[in-house]
């Protein structure tokens, strides 16, 4: 396998909230080629946890996370549009974190990254973008932390995109998103492993990890989903561990399976870092309200889709950027979906969200007599 | 102070799911006096953390958890009632629990402690009433686990009580709520001094406990209430301490104050234990199903209140609960409540209980020209 990953060295210094890093590195990845006019691309922005590997290519045929949603004849034809995924800056897959070597001192940075904000990662992947000789984009697209990425850059660079696709974002972070991520902070940085950010390379906050994983998993999906999958069921005898308070119920493995998938693939100092950036993230920061913020956006099209048994990017967060976004002048769509997958949904609940992303993007699963064949 | 506090040792062995304890305590406190016909008893059964001190007392004038309803002149009048508040078993407030001495050894009983049920806590609880000279009560009063604790009463000994009141109870947890308590747990017994439930007395798990709470903190209260309450408000420069990663924002704030409060106030072996045993209860469990499980409670008059922001104990449940009591012949009282207090409202949102709970206990509150003086 080739890895599909590609780096972008930023030139000189990245300027941040109370520090900077020196010619830091975006990883991406893309899709599909950029046409003669220039004007086919589409930005993606992901998530907290994923890589740059959005879906698979030839370079690297391993599924990606949102394999279902772009390549050949799906709502975002990799045919027709040249897309770029970002690794965030901050993160662990590539592009410059705390995990990062600091060129400065040669040593890991760990807690001497500087304070990191979407704004960041929305600049980092900026200058991806024109590193590749784009001007403008077709689309902006971003969903979860990626959403709000791509309000950011929207506002921060008014007139590169023509669309913008938000999906379960949110303009600024309720109190009580603020207080899941807090907590999930505060758990890894109780496990004694993860020694004030400077644990080893080779020894991770595993724990730590585990339970804030577990945490956020409870609120990446619904009550609902949960008891329609699990309810009460007991996990047969065979299965038990006789731990005292180890497993009773299926629901309870189910998360444990979930939290051994995922520790050890995350770094504990880029998750302190992503998470508490979406903390920090207010649209009101660019011009003084939501609203005004929202305003600077020069999108000529928006997509805002949200989930209503979201709980950490509630509906109603949904609803606000779509009505920021109306402005007499700018086509916009909002879909308000009844998924109970809560906000993962854009991850799994593709029957609702691909035809969609489908319409916006002019996909030819859409048309008439160009109905993807299933061979 | 004089301690209002009362013990009630268990006469031989009390048998349990998976094993038994030796003559084990129960403590409680009582407000009021049995009347002659000794109908006038109310057993009331508490949440996961209170103690048996519901309310102020004359030997013990501090401020009880439920000290706005239970009194003289309150919705439960102590001039009219006798009430019973029990410690529940496995606690740490003076009934036997993981931290009392077994008496078959000499030590603590710590993870020794066998399997503790909901049903156990009623047994217990029942004890004190039949010591007491009681063989019937006038109701059984709970809520959350002391919701459930009072409908397994109400199975146990169906024709003891007249009235049941069950306040943001369930019949059965759901998979949410018990993939919550499960997390809760996790982190209490990943702090490491916990060592397997063998830490020393004077040296509690309070890491894990201080986790545990804010997370018990955020399924407790609501979404909408931490929005209304805090919102994004920063903390004061003054207050910032200058911790990475530590706190920002005002909520942190108050979740961090109310950690603070509560650790070393709980013993974690009885924490865990109780936390299960409300997993592990079930009505369907006495009968098959939990209609079943609700046909045999002989309660003449049953009063269910639910809220519906509720995340733990959903508004559903308890409209399962209300459902399943109505026969044609039992009085059924069932309120939904729009408070956005969440679970705990019941502990602060007095003025939509107060007056459920003056009603169903015909307390003087209600009765023209009987209002209560404000001196």
């Amino acid at each position: 396998m080739v890895a599909a990953r590609k780096f972008h060295q930023i030139e000189g210094t990245f300027r941040m909230r109370n520090g900077h890093l020196e010619s830091p590195v975006v990883a991406y990845e893309t899709w599909g080629e950029l046409n003669f006019q220039r004007d086919n691309g589409i930005l993606l922005f992901t998530g907290l946890s994923p890589s740059a590997h959005a879906a698979s290519s030839e370079d690297d045929p391993s599924n990606g996370w949102w394999e279902q949603m772009l390549g050949e004849s799906k709502p975002i034809d990799t045919t027709k549009y040249f897309v770029i995924c970002v690794n965030s800056l901050g993160s662990c897959f590539g592009s410059t974190g705390p995990s990062s070597i600091n060129p400065e001192t040669g040593e890991r940075y760990g807690l001497h990254f500087p304070v990191l904000t979407i704004e960041d990662i929305a600049r980092a992947g900026h200058d991806v973008v024109k590193s590749l000789g784009l001007t403008r984009l077709h689309a902006v697209v971003g969903a979860s932390m990626g959403g709000m990425t791509c309000l950011a850059y929207s506002m921060l660079f008014p007139n590169v995109a023509e669309g913008l696709v938000s999906i379960s974002g949110s303009p600024r972070a309720s109190a009580f998103a603020i207080s899941l991520r807090s907590l999930q902070r505060e758990i890894i940085r109780s496990d004694p492993v993860w020694n004030h950010g400077s644990y080893a390379p080779d020894e991770e906050p595993i724990t730590g990890m585990r339970l804030a994983r577990k945490l956020g998993m409870l609120t990446y999906r619904s009550a609902t989903e949960l008891e329609q999958r699990f309810g009460r069921e007991l996990i047969p005898d065979g299965r038990q561990t006789g731990e005292p308070f180890g497993i009773d119920f299926e629901v309870e493995s189910y998360l444990e399976a979930h939290a051994d998938k995922w520790i050890g693939t995350f770094d504990a100092n880029s998750y302190l870092y992503l998470s508490r950036a979406m903390d920090l993230f207010d649209v009101a920061d660019h011009g003084g309200s939501v609203e005004a913020g929202l305003r600077r956006i020069g999108a000529k099209r928006a997509l805002v889709i949200g989930v209503d048994t979201d709980l950490l990017f509630p509906i109603d967060h949904q609803k606000r950027i779509a009505d920021g976004l109306e402005d007499g002048q700018r086509e916009v769509k909002f879909h308000a979906l009844p998924s109970i997958q809560g906000h993962d949904a854009f991850l799994v609940d593709m029957d609702r969200f691909r035809p969609i992303l489908c319409d916006f993007f002019n996909c030819s699963m859409n048309q008439p007599g160009k109905l993807r064949k299933v061979d």
